[in-house]
């Protein structure tokens, strides 16, 4: 059962408990605010939900709530920064910032990260690149969860990658997991006695199956579209690992630790007013944006969105009326800062 | 049926068939490299196969054979340039060239180009500037040819992007259309009288089938991953058509013209040794591409392998023992050379 939390309450409470684990105020302030803010988003799998699992994370000494990222690189438009394992939502927020500086000097900026640790939403930082006027690009590595194409064992992570278009009538923002379903998601289907609406993955008798328990079991999830998926999160960790000077998706396989400890990331930030006028490019995106929430739908009640456009609508709705927390989440969350539910 | 041509056969047949088309000698010689090379990877759906139809946009007047691009902006890092309708391979090198050049002196480079047309196959450009020694990333925008999620008309383009890796034991290149099938396959299973390995798009009733003439009739090919494919789509058209400063898919639809012709594309070029020697890089990169290529097979007799692998493999066969071209389209070629078979 989910119930509504005012935004500005999620967000303290959470404040409270990752201040109980040890966190500087300060990035205390931005981690909850970032995890409230995409719970507001409907991606409650990486918003308060992720708030016990990074108070684990920090006790474990997986995370280092003290470290802040170094600069170990640079040249022209690129930074190179070593995470040193600080908390993924703020290396990962200073990275994106220093991004759009340099597109801001060069037209184009690049930041790599390695040494750090899960940025909870992956999109959050192609969004923010966008809000601040820049075309967003980003990836991450992760350890391996998903079988690269043809095999039967986990060899890849399905390395997210975000694209954000500056739109000022909206953002519209890719963020998109290298496999066709989330192993969150396979649960929340299982549990609900439901199959998925298109196969996710192979059973251990490797026949492809919508039946998300079988998947669960064999942890077999499939890359998105088969073979293609499988190839870009092999080529999107080895670009990541090799600009960033970090770990490889198999380096955190051989540590064996948690979510992302260790891993690589890009951003990309791009000046998107180099060949048009802000009028002219605007105005072409809100055509073209257009054209595409009239493509005709195959059913007239479920009318075509780009990404990104439903993301604003419920932001909305749960900025106004509470945002949807899963009670036993909220539970936990409360206990873990010390307050009354 | 397919016979064996020799590389520089093919190579100089093509040649002449550009430059009895109206091609300038040097821009007909680039072309028909790029072509030949094209085939001899084994994508011969963009190789020879696209020789005749590139030769019938010259004679319509959709390719200015004597066009060269034009800057018309820059800052830093970023370079745009519009196309002029010029011959795609010869723009689209050029850009990837100035790419690699950028990112020399800036560590990253962007160039965009607008008013382009067909650059043939996606991965030349990306795996050009992996030669070179930088990483590549490229994309288009095209007409649209595939229903957006949701939608049960073409309206949006299939876009294909594409990144490379340059490693030295062999780059390792994505070349990815975000249709999970292109029509010129549907047609190649449809005359083998067989069905699809995996649902490829829609029939006129609007269910998901396998059945490749069903697909044809109602021109419905699936968006590659279901929804994430046809959401990066519509940001890739976003992009590149903002950041170019051009047109849109939609915008292409509606001059009705053939396949590309006024198209965006992206070229982004970056040094991969700011974070790491060229040592260490390479080193994780072999190390990675290893594990991966060893990740156990779901079938014993075919090992998994990271895209561009098969690629080098087909490319050494094919300069040994001649390059596979369709019997007929071999006849065309030289038909339009005017030379003997």
């Amino acid at each position: 059962m989910s119930i509504r939390v005012p935004f500005e309450k999620l967000e303290d409470t959470i404040y409270k408990a990752f201040v109980k684990a040890g966190m500087p105020e300060d990035k205390a302030r931005t981690c909850a605010h970032i995890h409230a803010s995409s719970s507001a988003d409907g991606v409650e799998s990486h918003g308060a939900n992720r708030v016990p699992r990074f108070v684990d994370y920090i006790g474990k000494g997986w995370v280092d709530v003290n470290a802040v990222p170094e600069k170990v690189g640079s040249k022209g438009a690129v930074e190179n920064y070593d995470g040193h394992t600080g908390p993924g939502i703020t290396n990962a927020l200073f990275c994106a910032d220093r991004a759009v500086e340099l597109a801001k000097e060069h037209g184009i900026g690049l930041v790599t990260l390695r040494n750090t640790t899960h940025w909870m939403r992956g999109g959050t930082y192609a969004w923010k690149m966008a809000e601040k006027g820049f075309v967003g690009i980003s990836w991450i590595n992760t350890e391996s969860c998903m079988p690269l194409w043809g095999s039967d064992e986990q060899s890849v992570g399905n390395n997210p990658f975000c694209m954000a278009v500056p739109r000022q009538n909206g953002e519209i923002v890719l963020d998109m997991a290298m496999s066709q379903y989330a192993y969150g998601k396979l649960g929340v289907y299982r549990l609900a006695g439901k199959q998925l609406p298109y196969p996710g993955g192979f059973d251990k008798e490797g026949n492809l199956t919508s039946d998300p328990g079988s998947i669960e079991e064999s942890g077999r999830i499939l890359p998105t579209g088969y073979w293609k998926g499988s190839s870009m999160a092999i080529v999107l960790d080895l670009i990541a690992s090799g600009l960033a000077g970090g770990f490889t998706g198999s380096d955190m396989d051989d540590q064996n630790k948690g979510s992302c400890t260790n891993c690589c990331q890009i951003f990309i930030a791009i000046d998107p007013y180099l060949a048009g006028t802000m009028e002219e490019v605007q105005g072409k995106w809100d055509a073209r944006v257009k054209r595409a929430d009239e493509a005709h739908p195959l059913n007239e009640a479920h009318p075509v969105s780009c990404p990104g456009e439903g993301t604003i609508r419920r932001r909305k709705d749960n900025m106004k009326n509470g945002v949807q927390v899963n009670e036993e989440i909220w539970a936990e969350i409360c206990r873990l800062a010390g307050v009354e539910e």
